[in-house]
């Protein structure tokens, strides 16, 4: 069950990095590499610097979903970017889980809390903010004032703190990825909007 | 041999990353950073993958020859950049030796072979990859429908294969070099090209 | 002791990055991943090559002196920006410290004093070419000719000589990272300048 949800949350992610890909009107090759990176960058990183095997070196699952995202995007762009609205939803979805379980296993492996919910964090956003940086631009989420990264700090929060207080399991782990979900998708829906510091361009 | 052969590889490598500093106007210090980089990055992001110390921090070799690709090209540039035939020819046969060799050291760390060839790809490309992102630009390799990836990846699955079949030793991840070399080769005299997904820009 | 001075480095490498967001009109969010990546980015790649689990995952201070360093920059940026010279010196000390201490580090882990040197060299720029790339930037330290990395190169080259001759602690420490520090001072006083390799746009 939770590999499966991880290879939707996978799924997701490759198919922002393959219309990214399109768009930048990358060849074939870019836009697989693009979606591999968005897909699994994040786990990668956060497996780094747990020091262990990365997961996606492990599974043959995590490196062929990319590639069949791929092949959706390449031959049925123009109908994937339609539904683009729910890719949305569904990126907010696969962006709560990967806080969630990126924290979780972070605390297996002896992170201290706060440590850890950055680690979910990284795992959140580090695949898309890879995507962003090879193709040439600078990582949306930093620049555009839409709450990205902090629905991720509060699901990364929140799982680190039941775990604090000894809550484990799939249960922490949904309601963590549940709440990271609806922040997202409240500050889509009500355009909330992250804060500039004073005099940076706000009047422009 | 083989440890020359790896210097040669790591040579034409720097080479085209302190071209590319020049290209750019980097000054020296930019010139030896993206050397460095372009020859090492990609097999030190291979180590860290496998988890262990990257080599290049191990022989003194890896790290000085890039110093020395620098001080070539620094004073002698032009004629350098006169023979870049050469170096396209020298770049195709260091391609196809670091995806063997790579796919190879993955294997011998347990990987499956699916994923130790992604991991030669990895070694393969890499650090162009990071030598072009640090000087500013998108992965030439991601949109030029250049075949660069794709002999890569021949090379990889090649010496995966034979690897599984119980064909090991210098003369398999010859086979896999020569192999990867050639398609490289081949796809730059004859100019294919990597698909674009439809739509995506061809027309103009 | 020392880990003031650690704290302190961080604090100094944290306000650059953040004062990097306000000049790309980044939100907060995006100061702040500035600011972390900047202060903790080369200790966390040097960490990753020794295959150690980074520091910066394993201290409370690490993690939360950048974010203090944003909080300021966000509401205080005109005032920051106008000690921007305090701010060079600064960091110049803190790249005195962090090559010095990498360098040390290294060696402590077994590395050969060349490498020690190198990894050095990354701990103490490491940080800020993440900055720039984050930025969307060519890292200035590439091509602005500027001394940066020289004196990067000078502290972990003294470093990992005097500890080739026995000479350990924090006296040695010290000396190394006095003289990186002077020279950079140095450099910036006198505006001393890298070469650029023949026929490079000097002419422009």
């Amino acid at each position: 069950m939770s590999e499966i949800l991880d290879l939707l949350g996978i799924f997701v992610f490759a198919l922002t990095g393959a219309l990214m890909g399109v768009r930048k009107r990358l060849d074939v090759v870019g836009m697989v590499v693009l979606a591999e990176m968005t897909a699994l960058g994040g786990g990668v990183v956060r497996d780094l610097i747990l020091n262990v095997r990365p997961a996606a070196f492990q599974s043959l699952g995590y490196v062929l979903v990319p590639v069949a995202a791929t092949v959706i995007v390449f031959f049925w762009h123009p109908h994937v970017a339609r539904v683009m609205p729910l890719i949305l939803v569904l990126d907010a979805a696969g962006l709560g889980l990967f806080c969630a379980v990126g924290t979780e296993k972070a605390l297996e492996y002896g992170l201290a809390p706060l440590h850890a919910a950055l680690l979910g964090v990284v795992t959140g956003i580090g695949g898309g903010m890879l995507r962003d940086m090879l193709a040439g631009e600078i990582p949306t989420l930093l620049y555009d004032r839409q709450l990205y990264a902090v629905p991720a700090m509060l699901g990364s929060g929140v799982m680190a703190a039941l775990s604090a207080y000894g809550l484990h399991g799939w249960p922490a782990t949904l309601a963590a990825a549940v709440l990271a979900f609806g922040l997202r998708i409240m500050a889509m829906r009500r355009k909330w909007r992250a804060p500039l510091a004073r005099g940076s361009g706000s009047g422009e």
